[in-house]
């Protein structure tokens, strides 16, 4: 049997079980030292498979952290320190100080900082992050309750155009483009939801697979039934021009589009805070499945939704 | 310029000066949270650079392992916890299984675990791992002290004669060939040397890239001269034996040879402990440079040394 026989989900299931891996589930790691919980996560960029060589390098730097520091953040933690493990190809000093660049401004930004790392020659560029942070209380993925609300931050789908804009190489981009594509190549972690998450959530995981795949990881791992509504789902007026213009269906993208960066999590629908860009795309209940408009979010499928 | 025009401990240096980053000097970052002393350290094991496809893989596991603790060990820190970073091909999932039997094994003998990492597809096999330790005190490389002699555990440049073994590809090896390529592939990282160097050692670090580079890092950041004896560096009796079949000078394998993983230390001679496998290989005075047998390391530099 081969690797991709088991898929990447199977794969870590599989060593799981094998090697009694330990809290390996959510994409951080809470561990205890003395009375403190503290958070652990790492996330890989690699040149050819998460960017191509055309994009600016600073954003690869600010994205690699965002991407980091989201996992911390989703589970209810302060990002505090990050190593970085470079896999280095014989490239101009310039683009290592942009890709440098890219990342500290990140870490002002979140509040962050490098504290170490090593480099390693390599054939491809290539990053891989490790964050440490410190949550009061670890919100994990697993720990839904039936009754919550299911509720998403700022808007999904737009990351997914933005790549397929980005590979369309144009030479000229309308301005809501632009945008998509900034949101693609720069997205920010929604550390101003680190208050919220940490008091009120019971579950909670950043969307970087799509919301289709990660809420039913969130859905299986908490045991329960997850109802949302496609009219539900908050889109960006950029993401309806760019389905406009291009005859696809927005609510596709915001449903399996990765890489935004948003947060899911659940809690109590009266503690929705009017003052966070968040929107309540349904609710949990008793029993299993992620079901959309009442219909089980298989019979949707991706191919329904490619136009 | 390019990266190979500065090298890597040059670009290490550019990118610290450029972007203020903090701590970073030694293989380990140590930061604080509340009163506690955390250990931050990553080390990447690639397939074609660090290790060769035809290598048992379970080895190159626990070899990640322990040159990961290692750099915990050498700072005075417990390792406790890991994060596995793999960048994976489409291999045999037994492979992959093999891969963990090694790092889970390697977990055990250090008493750390692994707890969380992720799985990136890419051409060539490929390991970060991410140890977090807890010291009570940070043993770094810039705290020797003007009269402490400098210690180091074990023996040294087995691993550089293992490969060099190991790379003939022979069938038929003598027994003391396989104990060399032994310690290349399953290098043991000295944890039972934690207490000493975290109660009396004033500097300490692993010799990962050979006594002479090592060393004079150490010099150089603790601002102080270093005088050692060529007779004085610890030698096995596999690597004399390979060093007289082959034609070789023993001592060159002990100073340039990496990936020993011992561990060089410097504290008042007095507190030499003769229940560890440790020696005096010299002593440390006002001054800079590093001094083997009174004479400029550098004009024996590693061509002296090669036969």
């Amino acid at each position: 049997m081969k690797v991709s026989d088991l898929g990447e989900f199977g794969l870590i299931e599989h060593l799981k079980a094998k090697f009694s891996l330990a809290e390996v589930g959510d994409d951080t790691a809470c561990v205890e030292l003395a009375d403190l919980k503290i958070l652990l996560t790492c996330d890989t960029l690699l040149e050819g498979r998460h960017f191509l060589p055309f994009y600016p390098i600073s954003t690869v730097g600010w994205k690699a952290v965002s991407a980091t520091v989201s996992d911390i953040i989703a589970n209810g933690g302060k990002p505090l320190y990050l190593l970085v493990s470079l896999l280095l190809p014989d490239v101009e000093l310039k683009k290592v100080d942009e890709l440098y660049e890219g990342m500290t401004k990140a870490c002002e930004f979140y509040g962050t900082k490098i504290v170490g790392g090593n480099v390693v020659k390599a054939e491809k560029l290539g990053l891989d992050l490790f964050a440490v942070g410190q949550a009061e209380r670890f919100v994990g993925r697993s720990s839904a309750k039936a009754g919550d609300g299911v509720f998403v931050s700022g808007t999904l789908g737009d990351s997914l155009a933005g790549l397929e804009l980005l590979l369309m190489e144009r030479k000229n981009y309308e301005d809501f483009e632009l945008r998509l594509i900034e949101r693609h190549l720069r997205p920010t972690a929604r550390i101003d939801y680190l208050r919220h998450i940490s008091k009120y959530a019971n579950a909670s995981m950043d969307i970087s697979d799509g919301l289709a795949s990660d809420i039913r990881h969130m859905a299986k791992r908490s045991g329960l039934r997850f109802n949302i509504f496609k009219e539900k789902l908050p889109l960006s007026k950029e993401l309806y021009e760019f389905a406009k213009k291009h005859g696809k269906d927005p609510y596709a993208y915001a449903l399996k589009g990765g890489e935004d960066y948003q947060l899911l999590f659940t809690h109590p629908p009266e503690r929705m805070n009017p003052f966070l860009d968040m929107s309540q795309i349904g609710y949990v209940q008793e029993g299993e499945g992620v079901f959309v408009d009442n219909k089980p979010l298989e019979e949707y499928g991706f191919d329904h939704f490619r136009s």
